[in-house]
C-alpha cells in the first residue's frame, strides 16, 4: 500500500505468481554430506535405500514361549499338550538350543527365535508347570513371529530425495546405519531493507524515522535448518546504490528479498534497480494479496528476487503467501502441513474481489467452540495486529468476505489461550 | 510392550499422568539475556512493555493530501472546494509547512501529518488541478489518520512471560527497540538409552543386537531453541551402573529420559535404579497409550525422569504423548498448535478400552477428499511404519476403535503427497 499501487494495471494472483516463477527457476544447489544426527531439517539429496533386511532374523512379537507349531497339532482343552522348557532367550541374545521336538523356550518380545523353533505362544495362552508348559489349543506354524524383513527389506527405498528430514527419519537413518547423508547445501537468502526513512533498532533517530523490523522478521522466518538468511545493510533510495547492492548479493546467494520501495510511486526505485542488475526473465509487479498488493517477483540471472512492501504487515504477508512457497519449490520439497482450525467469525469481514485478504484474527475457545475475532487496525504497518492475533483468516480472491457468525477456516500460528 | 507390562495392575491415563506430574514439578530455571535477533524460539522470561507510543506522531493512512477538515465543511458536488497544494511529505521526512488554512500537502501512506493539518483525503477523492486540488465532498476532522499510539501505547504490555518467541515477536521486539531480551535458560535434557542388546549405529555387532535409534530420535525431537538435549552413553542392564548414571545426569540436567527396561520383567531395572537415585516423589508405571504401555514417569529430587519403552515406535509415542507436553509445562509455555485434518478411514481400526492407541496412518488426497490408510505392522519396533505414515490417528481411551469409511481426525506430521 505504498504510493501508487493502484496504478498497477492488473494484479497477478498468488497462484499464478508462484507457478510463473517456479516454471522459470533454474537454480542448481550444491550437495553436502552431513552426519545423520546433524541432518535434522535438511533437504535429502538422495534416495535412502536399505542395505539389509529388518529384522535380520525372525523375532518374537510377544512375550511367551518359542515352540514348534507341529507339536501343538493335537492340542485341545480336553487333551492339552505338554512341552519341556529347555531355556530362555532375551533380547540381544544368540539363541543356541539343542533338540527342539517337544520342547519350548521362554522368549522375550523382540528376542530372536531360536533355531529349530517356528512359532511363538503368547504367555497368556500358557499354563506354566514346573519345567513344563501346557497348551490347550493348537498354534499354526509362524504364529506371532516377526519375520525377517517384515519391517523392511534389503534394497527397499526408505526415504525419497526432497524429503525434509524429521525426527522419524533421523531414527530410520540410525536404524539403517547411514552414518553420512547427502543433503542439499543450505539455500542462501539475502535480505535487503531499503528506504531513506529506515533506521536500525539500535540507532537513534528522530520521530519521523521508521525502525527496520522487516529484515529481522524475514530472517527469523528463514531460520530453518535448510536455509541460511543473511541480513544486509539498509540501502537508501538511490538507483545506483540499489543496483550495486542487488548485483553483488545475487552473486553470492540463491535468492534475494528486498523490502520497501516496490510500488509505482516516485521513490519506487527497486524494480528499476532489479532491471539493471542482470538478465531479467520475469517481472511480476502487483500480486493479489492484501496487505501486500505492491509485492513483486522477478528472476535475475535465474534467481528469484522478491520485492516486498516496506510496511511490516504487508511485508510478512507477502513473505508467507509468495516467498515461502517458492523457497520450498527451490529445493523441491513439500511445505509442512500448517495447523488450520474452524472457528465462528465474531464480526463481518469484507474484502475486494481479486485479492486474497489476510485478516489477522484472534481465535479463542468458549465452551467447546472456537471463535475468531478480527483484529481491527488501520494501515498495514501495525505489527501489534500480528502479535495480538494468533491466526490468519484468508479471504480468497473470489470472495467478497464473510458474514459475522459464519464458520471460517483460520491458519493458526500461535496457541489458543484457554 | 516388553516383558510383563500386563502385570502392571492399572494403567494411568495420559491426562492423569500429565496432571499428577506437573503438580509436583519444582524446577526453577535460570534466566539469560540474549540479543533480540537471537531469541527466536526461546521462552520469554519477562513481560515486554512498550516504552513509547507507536506511531510516535499522527500519520497518514493513505496516499493523498493532508488538509484541515474544517476547510471542507461546505464542499459538495455542486460547490467543490479548492485547496492550494503547498508541498509534499514523504515517509521519514519532517513536515514543516507554513500556513495551513485553505492549503493542502501531498502526503504518502505512512508519512507524518504536517503540523496544523488534521485530516487526509485519499487520492481517489481528489481532482488534481495545476497547483490546486478540488474536493467535492466534506471530510470529518481526523479522517484517514493513524493517530499517535494507535498501534500501541507507552506502558502497554506487548508480549507476555512464557511466550515462545516467534518471527512476529522478533519483529515486534525490533519495533520496540528491545535490544536484549530476558529468556529462560535452555532446558537441559539428558537422554539415556539402556539395554544389553543395544549397539550404536556406528558399531559392529552380531545380528541379535539392536541398533540404538531411540536417543537419536528423542534428541531430534528436543532440538528446539529452548531445549538442549544431551545424548548419553548406552547403559547396560546393571542396577549399580544404572543408578550411578541416573544420579549423575540428574544433577546436571532439568529432565531425564531413559529408554528401555521400563516394564516389570526380570531385566527391568530402570524403575528400581530410579528409586535409588534420589528422593522420589512420584512413580507412575504403566500409562494408557499403545504402543507405549510400559511408559513411566517419576520425579527424582523434583526433576522429571521419563521411562520410555525401548521399542522405537513405543518410545516415540511415549515421548509425544507424555514427555513433550510436560517439557512445555516445565517452562510454563503453551504447546504450538499441531496440524489436524479430517480424513476418511480406509479400513477398520480396533483398540482396547482404557488406552489411547496411536495408529500410524498415511493420508492422501483423492479428488477433494482426504483418505487415511492405517499402516499395518506387527510389534512396536517397526520404524518404517512411522516413515511410511504421515500422521497419527489417536483412538481415545473411551473408544474401541473406528469402522472403515468413518471420518476421523489425523494429526499430520508430514505433508500429504498429491
Amino acid at each position: 500500500m505504498t504510493m501508487g499501487y493502484r496504478f498497477l494495471k492488473k494484479l497477478t494472483t498468488v497462484d499464478d505468481a508462484i507457478v510463473l516463477t517456479s516454471k522459470k527457476l533454474s537454480i542448481r544447489l550444491g550437495i553436502e554430506y552431513v552426519n545423520f544426527d546433524e541432518s535434522l531439517g535438511r533437504v535429502l539429496a538422495e534416495d535412502i535405500v536399505s542395505d539389509f533386511d529388518e529384522p535380520l532374523v525372525d523375532k518374537s512379537a510377544f512375550e511367551g514361549y518359542a515352540i514348534r507349531g507341529a507339536d501343538t497339532l493335537s492340542a485341545s482343552q480336553y487333551s492339552p499338550v505338554k512341552l519341556k522348557v529347555i531355556g530362555e532367550v532375551r533380547i540381544g541374545e544368540s539363541p543356541i538350543m539343542k533338540g527342539t521336538q517337544g520342547k519350548a523356550v521362554k522368549i522375550a518380545t523382540g528376542a530372536a527365535l531360536p533355531d529349530g523353533f517356528d512359532t511363538v505362544v503368547p504367555v497368556e495362552y500358557v499354563k506354566v508347570l514346573d519345567d513344563e508348559i501346557e497348551l490347550s489349543k493348537s498354534f499354526p506354524i509362524g504364529d506371532n513371529i516377526i519375520k525377517r524383513g517384515e519391517d523392511f527389506k534389503k534394497g527397499q527405498i526408505m526415504m525419497r530425495k526432497g524429503k525434509i528430514i524429521d525426527p522419524f527419519d533421523i531414527s530410520m537413518l540410525a536404524q539403517l546405519r547411514k552414518l553420512k547423508v547427502k543433503v542439499l547445501e543450505k539455500l542462501r537468502i539475502a535480505i535487503i531493507p531499503t528506504g531513506n526513512e529506515l533506521i536500525e533498532p539500535s540507532e537513534l533517530g528522530d520521530v519521523y524515522k521508521t525502525v527496520n523490523t522487516n529484515s529481522y522478521a524475514l530472517s527469523a522466518f528463514c531460520k530453518e535448518p535448510w536455509m541460511e538468511p543473511h541480513r544486509l545493510k539498509i540501502v537508501k533510495d538511490d538507483l545506483e546504490n540499489l543496483t550495486k547492492a542487488i548485483k553483488s548479493s545475487i552473486e553470492n546467494h540463491h535468492a534475494l528479498i528486498i523490502t520497501g520501495g516496490t510500488s509505482v510511486g516516485e521513490l519506487d526505485l527497486v524494480p528499476e534497480a532489479v532491471q539493471r542488475a542482470g538478465k531479467v526473465d520475469l517481472m511480476i509487479r502487483g500480486i493479489g494479496i492484501q496487505p501486500g498488493r505492491p509485492t513483486g517477483v522477478s528472476l535475475v540471472n535465474g534467481k528469484p528476487v522478491f520485492m516486498l512492501s516496506g510496511f511490516p504487515v504487508a511485508c510478512i504477508t507477502g513473505f508467507i503467501a509468495i516467498v515461502r512457497p517458492l523457497l520450498y519449490k527451490m529445493v523441491n520439497a513439500l511445505e509442512p502441513p500448517r495447523p488450520v482450525v474452524k472457528a465462528i467469525l465474531e464480526s463481518k469481514v469484507s474484502s475486494g474481489l481479486g485479492v486474497a485478504k489476510y485478516v489477522r484474527v484472534k481465535v479463542r475457545r468458549i465452551g467447546k467452540k472456537l471463535f475468531a475475532e478480527p483484529i481491527r487496525v488501520m494501515g498495514s504497518s501495525a505489527l501489534s495486529s500480528l502479535t495480538e492475533a494468533n491466526g490468519f483468516l484468508i479471504v480468497p480472491p473470489e470472495s467478497e468476505g464473510f458474514d459475522g457468525n459464519s464458520e471460517v477456516e483460520v491458519f493458526l500460528y500461535n496457541p489458543i489461550q484457554e
